[in-house]
Formats: C-alpha cells, sequence, structure tokens
C-alpha cells in the first residue's frame, strides 16, 4: 500500500487526505503545525469565510469548476458538514465597471455574462430595483457558505473515520515529512498543501508566495439576503465588501480587506469600524436600520490568504530523492477550489505512483 | 410538537440538545451567545481537555455513571466524534493521602478502592515499579480522551443533521428564551444550560455560582501513557498536575490550574512555566528527557469552570411563567457528566410537559 | 533615619513616595508587582484618564480639596509632568436630574450649585445655547488633564531624583513588605498602596473592595471643547459618556463604563462601538461631523477602578507586628485625590513614628 | 524662526525634537502615529532593552561615539531620565571567533581589542575564571541601561518643556508632515525618522528597510553582573543571548531574538522558553541556581528592529518641494546612536537652512 504524507491541515491539505482516504488504497498520514481548532496567524483556513464565489476566468476555471458538485452536495445531503446552501449577490460597482473589473480579488467574478452562469443554481441579473445605490448591476445564484469552524473538524473527523493518521510537528524543510508516516516507512508521496508557509519551508521557499492580509468582523446579527459582494468600495483598493451568514448559529462573517504583503497578525481596530459600516450601508437590514452600535460582534479576525504570483502550484517536483506534489498558493480560492484541486493531485499521485518501479511500493 | 429551547451551546446544552433531538418528538432550538468554534473566556466548553476520570463520591455518581457508556461507545464506534480511548493514571501523593484526598477538584477520583473500578476498563492498581518519584500509590484504567475542538463541532453537526435549529443572541434575562423557537411559538420548555453565566443571568443570578479557573497549555509533544493526575502538587493548592493527549492531533494538554473566584481570562506566564515544569517531571518521555524548552507549545488557554456550592442544579423552575429546566454548576464534570445530565434534564422534560394542559402543547 | 516602605506604584503608591522622599527625613522604598510603563489588568493607574472632575460630596471632600492646587500648579509651572489646563464641561440629563444625580460615579459632580465651583477656575453656568441635545443644564470650569503614561513615570524620576529606591516584587502577604526596604532594616512603617489588589493580599483581603470595570477607547482625533461628561447615558446604568485630551500627544481619551464586580481584561468590542458612538454624538467636533469610521483608534483599554464598599481607607493598622498606613479604595478618583491623600497619609505616618519608643527608629 | 516638523516619536524622533528645542532658535512639532505609552508593533523604541553596547567598526562609529557622553551624563546627572550606570560583560564563544565575529547583530561589538575600550569606563578583559562555561574570552565595561518605559516620556516632557508640540496623525505620505506645523505656516524642514515604517511610507517607500524582530521577556528578578551579551547561541542563528537590568524598578529584560523579515507581532511562546533557559544558564544568579519556573516573568515583548540594508540613511533629500532630513534604519543601535545622528540632522538642517532665499524663512 503506497504510503503518502500530506504536510499541512488547511483545506487544501485535509480534503486531499480525504479524497485519498476515500479510495482505501493508500495509508495517508496527515503532519501539520496547526489542525483544526487553532486560531493562529500561520494557519489561514478557519479564518476564511468562507463561500462559493467563482473567480476564475473561464480559462482556469477547472479547479472551481470540480469542486462545486461536491458542495453543493454537501449542503444538500450532509448537514453535520457545516455547509449550507446560500443566495449570493454579487454587485458591480460604476468604478470597477470602468476599470472592467480588473481588481485585485478577482478577474472572473464580476465580469458580466460570466461563465459560471451556467454552473450555479438559479443564475439571473438583478433587476434594477434591487440594486443598493451606487451599484450598476448585479447578479444572484445559489451558492454555499461553509462554516469553517464546523467544517475543517469535519474533515478531520471524515479522514480519521477512514483511517487516516494525524500528527503534530514543526517542519523546517519539506524533505523530514517523508519519515513521518505512522507507517514507520519511507512515504512513497509528499502532498505538499504548506498555504502560505510555502515562502518559508525549507526545500521550497517559494519567494512569489506572499500574504493577502484579510480582516474580517463576526457578528450574530443576521439579514436575507445572506451573501453579498461588491466589486470595490471607495475606502482603498486594499479594502473590500462582502457578507455571509455561515450555518449551524455560525453568525455573519462581514468582511474585509485584501492587503497584499501585510503580515500584521492583530485585527486593526480602525479598518474594523470602516468593515462595519460598509456593510451595514449594502446591507441595512443587518441592524434593521441602525448603526453599527447595533451590530453584535462576536470576534475580529484576521487571515492571510496565500497568494502565489503565477497562481497555485499543482505540480510535480522530486526534493532530496522524495517525491513532492505541490498544492498551493490557493489566495482567496482555497475552499471553492478544494475538491478540484484534490482530483489534480490525485491525478499527479497516479502519475507519479506508475513511473515508480514497483519493488519500492 | 412541543417547543423546546435550550439555553447555551457548551457541552451540557448540546448534549441535551441532541438527546432531545434523536427523540424526534420536539422542535429544538438552541439560542447560545458563544458556539463552537469561539474561544471566548465567557465560553468553557472548549478549553477543557477534556477526559473521564470519575470525581463525584458514590452516592452522586449517577451522572458520571450514565455518561461514560456512551462516550465509550463514541470513542470505539465513531472516530469523527473526535473522542478516542486511553489508558488513564491516577497518581496519590504522600501529601494528599494523608489529608484523606479532600482536594479542591474531587472528593471521589483519588480514594483507595474507588467505587468507578468496576466501572472503568481494566482497572488495576499501580506497581510500586511504576510510580514516579514522590508517588504513594495509584490506579490505571481505560478511559476516554476528548478533543473538545472536534467534539464540540460534532456535537452541532448531529444536531443539526436532526433538525436543531442554532440562534445566536445575547440574553439579558432567561425569559427572553422563550421567545426565540424558530417554530415562532413560545417555548414548552426552557433548558438553561448557561453554565457560569448563571450568576449574571437575569432570573437566574445564583450567587452560588463562581469560577474555578483552569490554566492549561497545549503542546505537540506526545508520550505514553498519555493521561495521567496527580492528587496534588508542591506550588500550592490551586494548581495541579494532569497532562492527556487529544486525539486526531489535538496535541497534549496539561494542566493547570484549580483558581476559585478568579476570572482572570489571560494566561499568567509564571503558571504556564509551573505547568510545564510538572508535567515533564511526572512524564519524562513528553520531552525525552530534555527540559521544557523541547515542549513544542501550541498555545496557551485559561477556562473557568462553572463551580457551583451546593453541587450541579438539575431542576425544574417556573421564572416567569415559563417551565426552566436548569442544567448547570458542573465545574471540573462538563463533559464525564453530560450524558448522564442530559438524561436528567429529559425526565424533568417529560414530567413538566405531561403536567401541563395538553391543549397548550 | 525611619524606614519606609510604599506597597503599590499606582499613583496612590507613588505620591506617598514622593511627598514623603521632599521631606528628605526618611528612607522610602517602593515595593510592587506592577511599574509605570507596565499594561496589567492588576494595575489600574496607567488606564485612567485622567483629570480632576471633583466626585466628593462637600463633607468628604477634603482629599480632593487638598490635591488640586498642586495638580494645578504642576499643569501651570511643570510641563514635563505631562499634566496641562483643560476646560471642562460637566453636562446634567433630564434623566439623572429626576433622580437627583446619584449615579453610580459620583453624588458630588453633578449637583447643581455644587461646592468645587468656588475651587475650580472659573466655573460658570452654561448657557442654553451651548447644551447639546437632550442636556437639561450644564458648567464649565478650568480644571486639568493628566496624560498618565507620562505622569506616572515622571513621578517615578521625581521620587528617584529624591533617593527613592525601586524594587520589583510578588507579595503574597503585606507583613512581607516590611523586611523589603532597601536600607535591610525592618521598615518602621508600610504604606499599603495596594489598589484592587487589597482584596486579595494576604493580611488585608478586604472583602468590601471590588472593580468598577472602565473601558475606554483612545483616538488620535481631537476637538475642542476637550473635556465633557454627561450625568448618564441611555445605554444602560453601567455606562458613561467622557470624554478628554491628553497633553503632549497622548490622544483623547473616550469613556466608558462604570461596571462593578466586573473583572474582565480585554476590552469588549460592542461596549467599544457604543462609547465611540455616543463621544461623537455629544461631541461632533471630533469627527467634523462624520461618522465613528473618522475616529483613528490608538487602542482600546480596560481598567479595573478599586471600589471600596465604606470608600477610602486611610487608617492605620498594625498587622503581624508592622505599622500599617493603608491608602487604598480610591474608586474613579485616585488621581484627584493622590496629594490630599498622601497628605494624610503623612500624618498618620508622623502620628505612628511619635508614639514609638525612640531607640527603634 | 524656521519651522521644523519632526516625524516620528520613537527615540530618533524625540532626540533630534529635543536637541533642536535646546537651541531655542526653531518651532519643532513632532507628528507621530505612535507616542510613548503605546506599546505597538509599529512602534520599536519602547521594546527596546536598551543599553550602550557599541556594534558599529571604528570607521562608522561617529553616531556611537558622540552619543555616550550624553547617555553617560544623564545616567550619572539626571536619575530621572531613567537611565542609570551599568557594568556590561561582554562574552566571545569559540564557535563565533573562529568566524571572526561576522554576526547578524554587530561587527564590532565582538571583536578583540575593541576600539571603544578607550571610550566605556573601566574597560578590561575578564579573567578566564570569570568566564562562564563555554565562553572563550571576554570584556567587562561601565555603560548604561536606559529605562525605555521612563526615558521616552522624560523625552517628551524636556521636548514640552522646551516649547516642542505634540501632534497625533497617521500620515500616507512624506509630503502631508510639511502642513502639520502648529505655526500653521508650512514647514522649512522636515524630519523623517519614521523607523521601520520608511518601507511603507509614501514619497519614502525605502525598500531596503525591513524588520529584525527581536522578542524578549521582562522579568521581575534582577542579579549582578547585570548587563551580559553573548556572541551567539546554539539555538539557531537568529537567536541571541543578552541580559540587562533596567533601573527604578523596570525589571531585567532577557533577550533574544535578531529574525530578519519576519513581522510576527505575538510572542512566539517557544522562543520565550530558550530565551529564559539561555539567561539562566550564563546568568544562574538569576534565580539562584533554580530553574526557569524561578523566573517572575513581567510580560513577553516582540519589538521590530529598522534594518537598512545600506546602514542608517543620514541625509536630505527633496520630496515634493519639501526638504526632509531623512535618520532612520538604525537596526539596534538606535538608543545608544540617538545623539550621534541629532547631531548629523542638527547640521543637516543647518545647511538646508543656509542654504534657502532668507525671505522664505
Amino acid at each position: 500500500m503506497p504510503t503518502i504524507v500530506v504536510l499541512g491541515a488547511g483545506v487544501s491539505g485535509l480534503t486531499c487526505a480525504l479524497q485519498l482516504a476515500k479510495r482505501n488504497e493508500h495509508a495517508v498520514t496527515v503532519v501539520a503545525k496547526h489542525m483544526p481548532g487553532d486560531y493562529d496567524i500561520e494557519y489561514t483556513s478557519p479564518w476564511a469565510g468562507a463561500n462559493v464565489l467563482p473567480m476564475a476566468l473561464e480559462e482556469n476555471s477547472r479547479w472551481e469548476r470540480r469542486s462545486w458538485p461536491e458542495l453543493r452536495r454537501l449542503a444538500i445531503e450532509v448537514p453535520e458538514s457545516g455547509i449550507h446552501l446560500q443566495k449570493a449577490r454579487v454587485l458591480r460597482r460604476i468604478k470597477e465597471e470602468e476599470a472592467a473589473f480588473r481588481g485585485p480579488l478577482s478577474d472572473g467574478l464580476f465580469v458580466p455574462d460570466p461563465w459560471y452562469k451556467t454552473m450555479m443554481d438559479d443564475f439571473r441579473e438583478l433587476d434594477a430595483s434591487e440594486l443598493p445605490e451606487g451599484i450598476r448591476s448585479g447578479c444572484e445564484f445559489g451558492s454555499v457558505c461553509i462554516n469553517t469552524v464546523v467544517y475543517l473538524p469535519w474533515l478531520v473527523g471524515q479522514c480519521a473515520a477512514r483511517g487516516v493518521v494525524f500528527k503534530r510537528a514543526t517542519l523546517k524543510h519539506i524533505s523530514e515529512a517523508a519519515s513521518m508516516s505512522h507507517t514507520g516507512r519511507k512515504a512513497d508521496i509528499v502532498v505538499n498543501a504548506s498555504g502560505l508557509q510555502a515562502c518559508r519551508l525549507g526545500g521550497v521557499m517559494d519567494a512569489t508566495v506572499q500574504p493577502a492580509r484579510g480582516q474580517t468582523v463576526l457578528v450574530r446579527n443576521e439579514a436575507s439576503p445572506h451573501m453579498m459582494v461588491l466589486s470595490g468600495c471607495d475606502d482603498g483598493d486594499d479594502e473590500m465588501v462582502y457578507t455571509m451568514a455561515r450555518g449551524v448559529g455560525g453568525g455573519t462573517i462581514l468582511g474585509g480587506t485584501y492587503q497584499k504583503g501585510n503580515w500584521e497578525a492583530n485585527p486593526d481596530p480602525n479598518v474594523a469600524v470602516r468593515i462595519m459600516k460598509r456593510a451595514i450601508e449594502v446591507h441595512p437590514a443587518l441592524t434593521g436600520g441602525k448603526g453599527i452600535e447595533a451590530l453584535d460582534i462576536i470576534r475580529h479576525g484576521v487571515g492571510l490568504r496565500p497568494v502565489r504570483a503565477g497562481g497555485v502550484r499543482l505540480e510535480e517536483e522530486v526534493i532530496d530523492g522524495t517525491c513532492v506534489i505541490h498544492n498551493y498558493g490557493h489566495a482567496g480560492w482555497g475552499y471553492q477550489g478544494s475538491y478540484g484541486c484534490a482530483e489534480g493531485v490525485l491525478e499527479l499521485i497516479d502519475g507519479a505512483l506508475a513511473a515508480k518501479p514497483k519493488s519500492k511500493l
């Protein structure tokens, strides 16, 4: 049975481990410094919203396209996963429209007549009467919201139920991972799902990876329609406007920022006020028309999206004699591309294993 | 269908909600300020270790006795719950032996020839050769460790899958809960699982409830036997020594303290060093014989155990016309008594509903 | 030379030490767990605003009356102390007027025709045209604002320049203080300026001392008139409205709360928003008429005022053979009563030393 | 009277402002986002130890050479400044000796027969009997320790007493500073003492500036000799060993780290344990021979030294029509070079003003 070590327990690592474990053909170990239940600035996944708002351009849409069916299925059939169906509204402002929607976060989300209109449920353009002030146009479709603090432990549980073994460890070099399989054997494959740490991890040290800092406010308030995102805002190019309501009592996430190169782990109190102000401007129902003092804050959050200059890195590399499958650099689309990328990882693993002399397995 | 609102989403509230939901006879809403995924000093459950070390004297052992079978079953049959089997060692020091084991945390755990010896798996007294220095005697038995950051979301998921609805809200008075059922109807029953907040919640204001502050260190290191607890320590009557290894990569919890009346939310750095020093003294394998600098700290933690002077309050009270079933004051045994207390709650609910005029249901 | 140990380095302890040192007749040691430069929830002084707004009723006004001249002198003659002159406006709302101004913080501040009108500079009743909406009446007078983060280190420096020796230590019992003089001799007198810790300190354990939690927001914005205080607010009996601008770039303090029995060390994010909202309502110039998003937050703060049920304790007690002069329980008037209370302490010291057999000195 | 705006209130900005104010020939405004009393990761000065341990090679020693006399004078004549005399021991390990002392922090400190031996008081080489284990050689000399939390407010006070005006503001571009003089006139000169923020400040954006993260532990324990520094340590090239005892009750600083490019604001708990372990290894008197559990921790700290690739930038530049004198990039020697660099700044100011047409002044 081939021995596989997955490095990293964010959404990318856990999804790869789960999809591998479902095959029941590999001995899978997840090695991670941080695990679900941790809130650490080095560990991005729990800080995500999260939801599905397709961001890729059509030519790069495979990862998102291949993830959506499974996320949708979980929302409908597996409520204990913490995923639930939610309507999304994408609002296009005049300013970004004039710039052809070339913003920091996404190329594909805001363009008119998007490729994803045939993929997402019940896609429709919004009527002018449905647009908040300052919005030129928009669309609505059925999507999902993922309550990350339920979904990540659920992934761990599903892996555990299928025999995946978890180990906590702090690695300095990726080559250490190969010797950490619970089988005691050297791993045939190491999956590198180290996220932002790919820029610091020995043997990888990818200098094109950097953080895009996202600050959020989580509140108890809820309002329908829950999920909204604007193409930009007037408080600066590195600030954003979006909301989504996490299921099973998870509260509503108000976002956000997209601050490239900013490593600051602690919430900026001034940014927090601006996020709340913008949220109720586009979403007055959150506070029944009152000011931000009527928001009931659960906590302020900061996560560092792992942006890679050339986009996600999904490829094989032999490092110090170990076959490494890289799967990192997902920026802000880690959840919505998780199953697609895991599929890509499994293909690469199959290829790598097929190329190996049989005796070594 | 009777309408029930459970106030509080700690282990007590969630277990009550789950056991109610399994009957499929009630409309259950959980109303909570804090939910799994939150780390807030007002919310004790995620900060617990947690494990099963029976603390009650035999005459009060019902809650623990009736919880153990289900926790054991989950460890064996439901790995995705985050509970797993683990050997426990209970170590009795000379000093506490001379005081007949009347410590702050427990009366029943350390007494020789305990009632639980027939309940827990493979109970045996330790051989003298197995005792660390300074320990007079001890016992070993099969128990479970509960990775709270997986188990609490799992409880939420199981509830959700059975139709329980979750609502975030900050209540000032318990009477507000009755009107918060997702059915829109006034609740027939409110279950008060407000934990430590019972001392502040309007309509309850139980002045006999206070915190017993527990500080912990969570580390990546692991060592066998994983779970150990001493009857006391030399660093003061409000400090303790215990360790347990959470499953599925949850790290090892090092404890701890039992500081009555202390509300301090932030870890005391000096207490933290003492906890680590004591842990490796009784458990040298944690660091392979090295000093505490060889511990790999995940994070420092503080939780406030909800101690009630007269013990747990499990009873019915009519407040402002609503039938309230209290279930709070579990001190340090909330998890290990959770199913037993939920059983008690369900009995009280049945009695209360039976006493109601049918037309009201 | 009599040997004196002052326990505590808040404003009360430091002022006593300084006034003693000015006499040049004692060997003075300050023993403290916390010192200026620390921000610790156990250490209240740096979290204060601070300013002079007389709170006592006339019959208890000695401490404030005897402090004002020195604080005023420092503002005028010693700018490096971090104290500067500032106009204060006291605003009386209808609601509290009807309750005869019996609020949590003060009896004397809001009463019409107050005793302090002859003490403070340029006292005058406000004209109706000067009153913000919802305010029935108010007064204005010349006061001072104290930038605590400059003033406390200045006190330390003034003490040091006069030979006071500082020692860091964590005491469990007040009797330990007597042996901590830098002279090596047992102290003749211990001054107990332990503030809120008086409720926990061995040998004192004053159960009538508890916190009145004060939360603040410090902002970069400034506006004239700088200092304002309202008699109450609509957000609850434990919330307040006040502002003051600290000198030498200290920013503007926005307050606040007065939450008795609340030990929470961390800022409540919802309270913070309410504080900011109220501040700009009564003080629109702070943001030039914009919303709270135009406040530039430096940091959120929490301090625990040491409230004593019977008022300040300024008296002698012999504990374990040591003469202790208590000076604690100043609630929210520690700064504005500091020199008066130090005068009282010096009188008690003189009396105690006079009563001692000469040979012991 | 020429109008000068100093941007930044760290030790560099404040010292420049003070030296300017002493001339009584300029209208000086200090504009700063952060001021003494703040603990913000963007604001390095309060996190420094600080002390005088000459680091430059002789050819670059002007800044340190010209600062020492004033720092020494303050320690002797001005105790209220928070500076006091302290013996320093510099310990050279075999490993770094073999590498010719080319470490991250310093070139000049550890070299044998250093240039500073004639500058510092009572310089002598240590006798072999005085060397801790593992140390090849070392020297001792009279230096000073600066209690930064007293010294920085003292600088503010001295400036204020000489008419300097302080303004809080958050600037996006250095050109905004010119219009912020309290005189209302456009500034003739802007002194750029923005420290690490020089890498982000509009108009400067110096990409060669980055943090060298320094983590420390401040403890109540004291031991003689107080000040010690080693040339390296075995826990990695980015970790260090040094101690110093701040005066007037400031506690003892245990260091540290020198992590280039690391922006993490929060203390790493594992690094903290290593720092404490190393401190008592070389300095057993700190705990009387006990382990690190006998350290009484005040707090953990993190400061980001502003390192500039080419060394300090002390030069004139005209930006958007304003004459800017840069004074940033002091890495770990900001305090010990502060008066020398201020002297350099004043020379540049004099040159710039002399070159201006008279009418403009």
